[in-house]
């Protein structure tokens, strides 16, 4: 296992840390600032900022990506919308292509309507399905553009608003189904925050293996959690073994970078971008 | 299929739906007056009534239990507290014989010390071997009073605090090493609210069978929800497909009451507790 005590070489930051501190353009000074080489960028951030812009940011700082968030969201009521749904996830290939991400992260969508507080359906069954459609069609173009897919899996309390792909296991099914072959095209994005309760956490990172684990974000889960969205905590605050989950990522394969996204109304948020950037880095060391 | 849209003949009450608004005396009248013919009634109610008074109460209004709530919390830090969580645990077992219950609800527990607050562990490995042991040790003690043991899986976001079986499989799987025989003395209590999102549901309901279905718990998750406790909606109110979940309960066997159970600090709980009772009757027969 890679020994992170020292330095924070692994460290990559998810932009939506600092959302509410900074723009794109002041997140990779402060990375430069912190000696933070890779991040991970939402697409708002980027179109606030321009995507050629931004690119040229990323290349000039010389930061790595590990990751761009996101694509997804394919479940409508009607063609239109899950066509829709492809055309802008086409979009979000294009740019992370740009961008020079290693993975599209996929939050896959719930039930339609139920994002803007407006559920139109309660058929589960139903927006599985069309996410499993979703994201076979999206990967026929991905490849031709080369760009992996990471599904990630959500706490199953996003269900309904959110990913109605809440497992490891079942986001694993798709990858089976999909990309029978294991081209690599097809993964995972394993966030400790969705997945640490889960019984069959460490047999289903043995069974991804090294081509499908293209992802790992770390934050952690408090006690009490006071919000379903917006009350992550930096790791050590809370109770996820944080480590035991990368040994078991490593174990499986996994050499990339751990991702720091926490989204925090309450306190990280208010922070200064530079302490928030201070303690990530220390916990890093200390608890990832 | 039962047809539930004529009567409201197989509705329970959990009497937690009405806790802000009666004592338990109070509720056994309302449930006559309203024709309620069962109740999952809750310890510290129990308590507050006496347990000989409560008895007699139910007796004398020939109510039946779907079931008592709730025994469980076997995880703690030292041998002290695991034998402690027995021993309360065997007086739930007898309150639940004198009360008649079908079966004693186990909330099994979660990270020893995080329901006040202050978690002192985050090995959840530890806390589920725990959990393993201290249903053993009950299970020993129910079979000589004939009171099945019925574990509730509750939703991976009560993981740190409440319990750490989170799904309907792990629920199961534990049956299948307690109780490998299937005698009926150990079994599971669904509660749609915990399983609705759980892609394997259907299998696993099918998997435990009419001797391990001991319980069906409804009430429905509101989008958004602002409160991962206290934050449950009436049925008809969420995104839950209740009936399509009974419907498999009924093919796997279960033929009981449809216990309903609604926390709701700020919605239900404010409400007269009549017009309570009168919702849970109309969406009983529309909804579940």
């Amino acid at each position: 296992m890679r020994d992170f005590s020292s330095d924070h070489a692994w460290l990559s930051l998810n932009t939506a840390t600092v959302r509410q501190q900074w723009r794109l353009p002041e997140i990779v000074d402060a990375c430069a600032r912190h000696g933070i080489r890779a991040i991970a960028p939402w697409r708002d951030q980027v179109a606030d900022c321009g995507l050629e812009r931004a690119a040229a940011l990323i290349r000039a700082h010389g930061l790595a990506l590990s990751g761009y968030c996101r694509g997804g969201m394919f479940p409508a009521m009607d063609a239109a919308g899950r066509r829709a749904a492809i055309e802008d996830n086409i979009r979000a290939v294009d740019e992370a292509v740009a961008l020079g991400s290693p993975c599209l992260v996929l939050v896959v969508g719930g039930l339609p309507g139920a994002l803007a507080g407006k559920p139109l359906s309660r058929d589960l069954g139903r927006a599985r399905a069309e996410v499993s459609d979703g994201i076979a069609a999206l990967l026929e173009y991905a490849r031709t553009v080369r760009m992996p897919l990471a599904i990630e899996p959500l706490h199953p309390m996003y269900a309904a608003e959110r990913a109605c792909v809440n497992t490891l296991e079942h986001a694993l099914d798709l990858c089976d189904a999909l990309d029978p072959g294991r081209t690599g095209d097809l993964g995972v994005a394993v966030d400790v925050y969705h997945v640490w309760w889960d019984p069959k956490l460490a047999g289903q990172i043995e069974r991804a293996g090294a081509r499908r684990l293209l992802a790992f974000h770390v934050c952690d889960w408090l006690v009490p959690t006071t919000d379903l969205l917006v009350d992550r905590g930096m790791m050590g605050d809370g109770v996820i073994d944080i480590r035991s989950i990368r040994r078991r990522m490593e174990e499986g394969g996994y050499a990339g970078f751990s991702e720091v996204e926490i989204f925090s109304a309450g306190n990280w948020w208010k922070r200064p971008g530079d302490e928030v950037l201070a303690t990530c880095i220390e916990r890093h060391r200390s608890c990832v």
